[in-house]
């Protein structure tokens, strides 16, 4: 049930990002945006279009929504893969754009995906005026020098520091890193409504804590083949993860408790959000 | 009486861009951020405050808009001065970003000063939701793969090809590259009047040629001392431009031109737009 609603999701989204950058100018910009923006798991546009639903907002009301954290996130991976940045050749099971093309490439095609989110914030097929400029408030918010691109910057600086990050700190930079996006994608659809967020912020939270510790411990359990990407860096640049401060086990009952809260978060909703309990649960079982 | 408006204009935009980036968390990225995001001409937040001043709005009203587009130039000259695009190590006199950090600072500053661009965007101050959306739109689309970057995408294909660019391939990169922001600059105050923008986007394609024109023509005459960056730059690289197609004499007649059409587009606004007509004609006098 949540599988094929997630696929189903996954089809929706390819199509419409495919068709949303067919609508540039022909040039191999284009043609690398296309390339960096299809595949993945798309449980951010997941988690945009069934906050939107469960708020009675459509799938084709919400979809500029689920695209634009799309694109945000998939600009964030092409910048990230470059080799002054984490340095990897494989995304999504593909070579990534610096490898397929070059890395002045790499830099437009992110800018350009950035740009790109943005622009479907202010799409007129999410409604009010008001709401949207909310969105583009909490996408900046989520994404920028207090979110994701800062979680990003302090990642690399522990990258030199004296000593490996405490427990604290690691949530601190997760909370930017991955946790920014997770966070907006969630209450994107309470947004679009203009409902009250607080429920799918809690749930968001506990979430996005819960991914990136499966995110962890995929680096050190995953099999590369599966999930598209280089895996175990974190252990070979002796870099400090949930893993290495809980040990695999610890780690895993953490991620556990961590979907039990999110689950717990989503009450007021009622059986509406049972996809949103089923995304949760889904997040620490994955293997990709 | 331009240059003590431009003056004002400089000390008022610089005060409110640095206390915008002030409003984040004290990091390193930070830092490079409001680094990367001083000095300059602001030539573009001068379109953009006295477009808003002849709609009846003041400074005070436009300011985030000129904020943005300043942050949006900001973040475009700290990728395109990186190794892999034009490799320069002097921008406004100073360091560039990746020479003063290093390249995966200049990446994140970049990114995050193009998200500050779309949250200032957002800016309440800025009046109307729907005017406000308008902005955003209008900044992605100049910004976007249909805008800047894809101007700056097709500079850097004109560098392998087989022949030079013709007149009329500049022609079009340029008003990508540079035209697309100077356009937006040039038309945000109507967006925010919700008034017509038709005048204002004829100046604005005038003004925006001229202004090419005027940077190959610096790019031969300048002073790098006073321009603060490299010059000389195309004729090293064997580049077609307005300088080599026409001659230094033809490309300072056809910036003439342009100009005077610039000027004449203002005359719905009266003598209201005199500093925008100054404004244009600075644009070829400028000596950086």
């Amino acid at each position: 049930m949540f599988e094929e609603r997630l696929k189903e999701v996954q089809d929706a989204v390819e199509a419409a990002m495919q068709a949303a950058i067919a609508a540039f100018p022909q040039s191999d910009l284009r043609d690398a945006m296309a390339y960096a923006a299809q595949g993945g798991k798309r449980l951010r546009a997941f988690l945009v279009l069934e906050s939107a639903r469960i708020h009675g907002l459509t799938d084709a009301q919400a979809m500029p929504a689920a695209l634009a954290i799309e694109a945000l996130h998939a600009y964030s991976l092409v910048h990230d893969d470059m080799p002054c940045m984490d340095n990897d050749d494989l995304r999504r099971g593909l070579p990534t754009v610096h490898r397929k093309w070059d890395e002045a490439t790499a830099v437009l095609v992110g800018d350009a995906l950035q740009t790109l989110a943005f622009e479907l914030c202010a799409d007129p097929v999410l409604g009010d005026a008001a709401h949207r400029i909310e969105l583009v408030k909490a996408l900046a918010v989520g994404s920028g020098a207090a979110g994701m691109v800062y979680g990003q910057a302090l990642d690399i600086a522990a990258e030199t520091a004296a000593a490996p990050l405490s427990l604290d700190d690691i949530i601190k930079l997760q909370a930017g890193k991955t946790g920014a996006l997770i966070s907006f994608a969630a209450q994107a659809g309470a947004i679009l409504a203009g409902a009250d967020r607080a429920p799918l912020a809690a749930y968001a939270k506990a979430l996005g804590l819960a991914f990136q510790i499966a995110d962890d411990i995929l680096d050190v359990e995953g099999s590369e083949e599966t999930a598209g990407k280089r895996l175990g860096k974190d252990a070979d640049a002796g870099k400090a993860t949930f893993v290495s401060h809980l040990g695999l086990a610890g780690a895993k009952a953490r991620a556990a408790e961590l979907v039990a809260e999110a689950v717990a978060a989503l009450e007021p909703y009622g059986p509406a959000a049972e996809r949103l309990r089923d995304a949760a649960r889904f997040v620490i079982a994955r293997d990709k």
